[in-house]
């Protein structure tokens, strides 16, 4: 193994970037502008350039890099590739050739953002020490990334983890975002539970926390929910039933060790993961019922950990 | 890798057993009784005993065999471990350990009978060429196996691939053997199927070829459907629905290439195979909607091809 590793985390805004040894430290981190023109042609690029420059600071050989691992906010399949990248404005980029040939052959990994993430919380955040994870980034929407025998779950389509996509409710008449209705994600992320709380508080006669303020979010209900207003605690209750009962059937398939929940929901900490754990228990099948929950602990680090894992493998 | 290595499936009242050449071809297949008495102690000496008779006939050496890959029916570790097997009487049973020690150290991994046997199918049967593969067992009950980058989801638990135990009706009244109510299985296993055709029967006005059986299998009803039995349509295509929706969901944490449908209700054939995969394009996330169906080809033999893979890898 050489001595550093580079993790690069792809954002629509910034993209982050961290010089790791190869044990797990971070050397140092930055960030770069993420240029979307011209079809994010100059993203690769821009990043090369960065790399380059922090190794000439630091006086850093290309044979002391073991390699170059980039987390990309689309579908990307398990070689690295990437068909389409809507937050990019990519089509058909081959990530890992490209990279490598502007970085003078040191290797590249790719993977899709919220599986790098889970796989950076896996070595060293809210999963540590486990090697079978289900990340959830409870966000805008509700990503989410497995890891099986310590590697990503990429899947045939890239579509591995698109936990935010399972159907959970057949009678849903508003459209989620890619189109179908009844999506986890109508429920579980951030819009989703504003969502919840606003069609509550519409039928609601008892006075609530809620009612006083002017933006319905998931966060003012985590809050209300901690001053034990009963409304929020409905609110939370609903929503923890929703995603326990979607973790109990994820479970069933891949059985994992842990269930690492982030995202900006999961600021909420403790009370949200013991209202979604008490509901995961409820639904369990018996022999994953004492799965453990934790919060992931990496923040917007996850993905350059867990990009530089991938190539540290 | 050496010339040779066993494949054992362990049932409730046979063995099977096949001497296969690396490569994948089957020398020879036999089955001996599962003795299950005392705790089923006298299991794996029985299957030790039969190889080493088997191997002295052939003449072959221990040194020509790579290993020995066990399917156990019941929940299995990643090490081979089972803490509990009710239908062999097995507890905390070191499968490896036992039989390698029994085997003069030839090595030994066990798995669970339907993980197993979908790595069988992807190996020598319906997902031949795959890497990434989701086997749908149709029997008594609905058993599962995952398959990630060519190997097994045993699970954290040994519940890796118990996509039988998926709830997929929470307003069910009636249990499930697994004591919890609405499972994939009340509704898409042999059992589940007669049991939907019974209720539709009993509500039922028309006229219908399945009112003159006697027993109401799901076998009579896939008879029916073939000869376009009109209350046996809407029976498949209820269980299709259910199924194909349940298939959407886990096509959105695990993302295969394939789905093999096994079992005794596969027997069906293609019509079944078409009903569930309409309404699984029906249901799916965008990115999963072309991924393939295939019935397995091996039949009874998928837990001895796959028991040999594991050791063969």
């Amino acid at each position: 193994m050489k001595k550093y590793g580079f993790g690069v985390d792809i954002g629509g805004t910034t993209c982050k970037i961290g010089l790791f040894e190869a044990a797990g430290q971070v050397v140092d981190k930055w960030e770069i502008p993420t240029d979307k023109r011209e079809a994010g042609k100059n993203i690769l690029p821009d990043i090369a350039a960065s790399l380059q420059q922090k190794m000439a600071e630091k006086s850093i050989p290309s044979e002391a890099i073991e390699g170059i691992g980039i987390g990309i906010p689309g579908p990307v399949d398990g070689n690295g590739m990437v068909s389409m990248c809507v937050n990019l404005g990519w089509k058909n980029m081959d990530v890992p050739q490209e990279m490598q040939s502007l970085m003078g052959g040191i290797p590249v990994k790719a993977g899709n953002d919220a599986n790098v993430a889970a796989l950076g919380e896996m070595w060293q955040g809210g999963g540590k020490g486990c090697q079978d994870l289900v990340m959830v980034t409870l966000g805008t929407g509700v990503g989410g990334g497995i890891i099986i025998h310590g590697q990503i779950v990429a899947g045939a389509n890239g579509a591995g983890g698109e936990i935010g996509h399972i159907t959970v409710n057949p009678h849903e008449s508003i459209a989620c975002n890619c189109g179908r209705k009844g999506c986890l994600e109508q429920y579980a992320s951030a819009t989703g539970i504003a969502r919840l709380a606003k069609e509550r508080l519409a039928q609601e006669h008892r006075k609530s926390l809620l009612d006083q303020m002017e933006e319905i979010s998931a966060k003012s209900v985590f809050d209300a929910y901690k001053q034990q207003d009963q409304t929020a605690g409905e609110i939370v209750e609903k929503f923890a039933r929703i995603l326990g009962n979607a973790l109990s059937n994820i479970a069933c398939v891949a059985d994992p060790e842990v269930f690492v929940i982030g995202g900006g929901v999961s600021k909420a900490g403790m009370p949200l993961l013991e209202a979604v754990e008490k509901y995961y228990k409820r639904a369990a099948f018996s022999s994953c019922a004492d799965t453990k929950f934790a919060l992931a602990s990496l923040g917007n680090d996850a993905g350059i950990y867990g990009g530089v894992k991938m190539v540290l493998e």
